[in-house]
């Protein structure tokens, strides 16, 4: 077994495991908890967390996910599916150099547009407020992109930029009327989710230790 | 001349008109203005800027740069860079698909770990405070991944990732103690904007109506 994942699966660590699980990869789970979860990431017994040092030596920003490949560690969830998704190949792969940038740009585009925006609204009330008139509109932008796209950002078919970009747009879930708003979005959305892969992911994440 | 991109250089499209600097190629350079940079950017006499129905069919998101490429229309300053590298191939593109993942990872690293810290602490005072300890952070862990790369991010030569990441570390040019502390960052920026591309680009950018 070549592959090693770490990071608990409530984390960007979801991601690179969703994508295995698509592969049919066979991988080993490191279930590395966020320090800040913890009321002593550096108590003696602390369970193995992105404070400890024998992490550190793995990832030196302590964020997770990271993953072991056959000898490459490698860091950013983004960058870990996109890798591994390149390199086993299939339909979940870009199959030309253009639509490896797309599914590049979609990724990016998620991180910078989407992802601090949507987790921000977990404080609620104003922060709600502030974030959704972007969110909708970058919603709209994402829908536009679906129709004209078949349903799917690239290519025509589910690939690891519906998977990348899938995994931040759920992080406003719990602002239906986002949703509501542009049901292209929303359709999808429940289409990347009712895969097998997907909801393997979602059952061992569930079973994990709150 | 198939390669047109959109964006003046005082916006991340300083990005991709470096590489192709680098790269040699031959582009069509539009100069796209930040709408917010105009007193009105709706303003029927208003140059060509990211609010701009004209420009808005080309981008959605109203963000600079875009790319045209034989028929690809990109996003994403990132996107494009690891784009027009792998297309056109040579010492700044990856050789391969660890390369590759690499050269993505320090990309994704700089935009959540350096860009908007860097870039808020243009505000001074309070925000300067605020950011500095995690800037310092990310700059040892920087220059901890140059000293065990033999100065370089990947591959023991300048890439597309030293592109990528040179370019945001410069936002934090203003905070000179980041540099004084990690003289492995400040040689390698050094180096970095000591090429010929990126000085050409400079040259230009200083050129374009303040």
């Amino acid at each position: 077994m070549a592959l090693t994942i770490y990071g608990v699966l409530r984390s960007r660590a979801s991601r690179p495991v969703w994508l295995a699980k698509e592969l049919g990869l066979e991988y080993r789970h490191v279930p590395v908890i966020q320090g800040y979860r913890l009321p002593d990431p550096a108590a003696p017994d602390a369970p193995l967390n992105t404070t400890s040092p024998a992490f550190r030596a793995i990832n030196p920003n302590g964020h997770v996910p990271s993953i072991e490949d056959d000898g490459l560690v490698l860091h950013e969830s983004m960058a870990i599916t996109l890798y591994l998704a390149r390199k086993h190949g299939g339909p979940l792969a870009p199959r030309d150099v253009a639509e490896e940038a797309l599914a590049t740009m979609w990724s990016f585009w998620a991180v910078t547009s989407i992802e601090e925006q949507a987790l921000s609204t977990r404080a609620g009330g104003e922060a709600v407020e502030r974030e959704l008139p972007g969110l909708h509109r970058y919603f709209a932008i994402l829908a536009d992109a679906l129709r004209a796209g078949g349903g799917w950002l690239v290519g025509g078919r589910f690939t690891v930029a519906d998977l990348n970009v899938a995994e931040v747009v759920r992080y406003a879930q719990g602002m239906p009327e986002l949703f509501a708003a542009q049901p292209a979005v929303r359709d999808w959305l429940a289409a990347c989710q009712a895969r097998p892969a997907f909801q393997a992911m979602w059952a061992e994440r569930e079973a994990e230790p709150a």
